[in-house]
């Protein structure tokens, strides 16, 4: 089947980096923007030029060690910013300048203090202005999500008209729902004069825990770039998780999507980043998690060690991760039981089996999770008693 | 405007505690469950009786404790686990048994190895035999996510007519999209003779971090009761987190539903469950996580001084965060670290404090911030060469 192809812009580095605790030097920016470039990501956001000579020679820095992927560099929209990011990305092979405005009634009353004829004015001079410089321009409405779809439909032809070629519809503050999003993302689809002719968007917050899914909703409806970042960090609850929706793109054939992801990266990548950010990735953590692929319920490890997908969707295989584990606990059954003698070299019977497992569940309701050494204790044990064939 | 109620079943205790390191003794049950039951849970799945000894006692004490909520067991559809489970919550006030079996043409094949007829005839039997016991009896249909729409609806009849009061439809391996899901859910309460007069429920998994995002639409599809776990842990990717659930069904009224959980509790319920059963929660989680609320770009510090909602939806003080945290950077004393370390679960000792300052100094120095995360690294490295107790 011919599939279509999304872009995964990558922001660890933007919105991931701006994060408590995140911050990163120089060469351990490089570090990541090459191992992103080699994962596949068509878009690397580098950083934002003007909020630190730190940033901007980081952003330079990157453009020269980046061989296939955009590199793109984020600014306000006020000449001074742009032309700050345009001087950091005069290496890059692709370069592309990420500017935007707030555009929902709070930002423009609350932050801007203005009305919204001087927003559209604003936009159109900041993405000219950007024009001037790169032939990529991405615009972002700032808070998207929040903004009435009237008024975000004629930003988006305004900025069409000034020369975008991306826009980006953010959910600044993560409370769309996905048929919202997905709504949103139709709308202008619909109603943009010019739509056809740029890419729309998705990026998405996770302060209500679905920016996968609403990124994964705009797509459905219309978007065909996903803004993302390793491990979905990134302000407060983070955003859109990269390994989820190129996951998902992949699962779900039906879609018609695809990513030129090399998944089987991954793993090392999600590692690679939380190692050097020092971030914590949680085991409950879809795909990278060190529990994503882990099975302890009895009744999960006897459908397992049967048939591999009755309970598991993604071969680990396909993101990096050589082997299920099936971790023993007081829930876990005799086959996982079995299925663990016999990895350590034990191939026991069915009456053996059945004593063997009542040692297990002593020592297992004292311990969270029983060990290759507890196995080969509770096998001493066992042996005191009755001798048993090893295999190997 | 009045809003229909939602039920939560929290299952934190089962499907949460089943997963590797996160075994728990009795009296850490019973905190927990007891936690539970104030913060408004409508149900808590209180373990697998029949898994071992320890879990039968557990389950059995914590219907001792439970006031308010319904307390449930889960079984397979065998008698022997129905017989146990009954006797486990013989001394409850609002017992539930939830009992059930594969439905998907890979759990009928590969895991029953039997037919469609016979897994209607098993399902009805357990429901029934159930019935005996307890009025409450939920079925669940395993796998439902992957399960044929036309024979779930067969299984539904079925249980309907045996006496199920609520039928769980769990996404098991994690696999649907929220459209599929809502869907699914849709099609039954349109197919189904007598649905109107069950609960029907979402138990989702989170492989492809839709987990929250499927409930909420299994539940604007006509489902009313939420299977979730605190923090989202669970088998695998975890489950649906419930604070996240609970907060969209209060953040979008739109939707017109509410819960009775007592919101302010959630920030206390879930660093109780992460600390006691030693699953931390990373930063970027939402609701939760420690950088949930925490803002840190120039931007954004900007318009939220200028006027909260600009990049926050939910008040902190809603979920129960109200003090300012205690931010550790290379200026703080031994004081500040033991507060920190006392708030995630660590209750370190003079001689031990001495010893964790010199490496929080060295992380210090190189680091704006000292981080949560960090934190734990700290204490990781520090435990590998001595053993330190937790306080919960």
């Amino acid at each position: 089947m011919k599939t279509e192809k999304i872009q995964i812009f990558d922001t660890t580095l933007r919105d991931g980096e701006q994060v408590p605790g995140c911050k990163l030097d120089k060469q351990q920016k490089l570090t990541i923007a090459q191992k992103l470039d080699e994962l596949g990501v068509d878009v690397i956001e580098a950083g934002f030029p003007i909020s630190s000579p730190g940033d901007f020679e980081a952003v330079q820095a990157i453009t020269k060690v980046v061989n296939k992927a955009t590199v793109c560099a984020l600014t306000r929209a006020n000449k001074k910013d742009i032309e700050c990011a345009a001087q950091a990305l005069e290496f890059a092979n692709q370069p592309r300048i990420h500017t935007g405005i707030g555009t929902s009634e709070s930002h423009i009353k609350y932050k801007f203090n203005t009305t919204q004829e001087d927003i559209l004015n604003r936009a159109a001079e900041a993405v000219a202005y950007a024009k001037k410089y790169v032939d990529d321009v991405e615009f972002y409405a700032e808070d998207a999500g929040r903004t009435d779809n009237a008024f975000l439909a004629r930003v988006c032809e305004t900025v069409i008209q000034a020369g975008a070629t991306v826009i980006n519809i953010p959910d600044t503050t993560g409370y769309c729902l996905p048929s919202d999003y997905g709504s949103k993302i139709q709308y202008l689809k619909q109603h943009v004069k010019g739509i056809d002719n740029i890419v729309l968007s998705c990026h998405c917050h996770n302060d209500l825990g679905m920016a996968t899914a609403n990124a994964i909703s705009g797509v459905v409806h219309g978007a065909r770039q996903i803004e993302c970042t390793i491990n979905g960090i990134g302000e407060r609850a983070g955003n859109t998780a990269l390994e989820e929706v190129v996951m998902i793109l992949k699962q779900h054939q039906e879609l018609g999507f695809h990513t030129d992801i090399n998944t089987i990266l991954l793993n090392e990548v999600s590692q690679l980043t939380s190692s050097t950010m020092g971030m914590f990735v949680q085991p409950n953590k879809a795909i990278v998690g060190a529990n994503a692929f882990a099975h302890s319920s009895g009744i999960h490890q006897d459908g397992v060690i049967k048939r591999r997908d009755t309970y598991e969707i993604i071969d680990p295989r396909e993101v990096g991760i050589t082997e299920s584990a099936i971790v023993l606990t007081a829930r876990s059954g005799r086959a996982a039981l079995a299925y663990r003698f016999k990895n350590i070299g034990f191939d026991v019977t069915k009456n053996e089996l059945d004593l063997l497992y009542q040692y297990f569940l002593q020592v297992a309701d004292v311990k969270k999770e029983v060990s290759e050494n507890d196995l080969h204790a509770i096998m001493h044990t066992f042996s005191q008693n009755k001798r048993i064939s090893q295999t190997v």
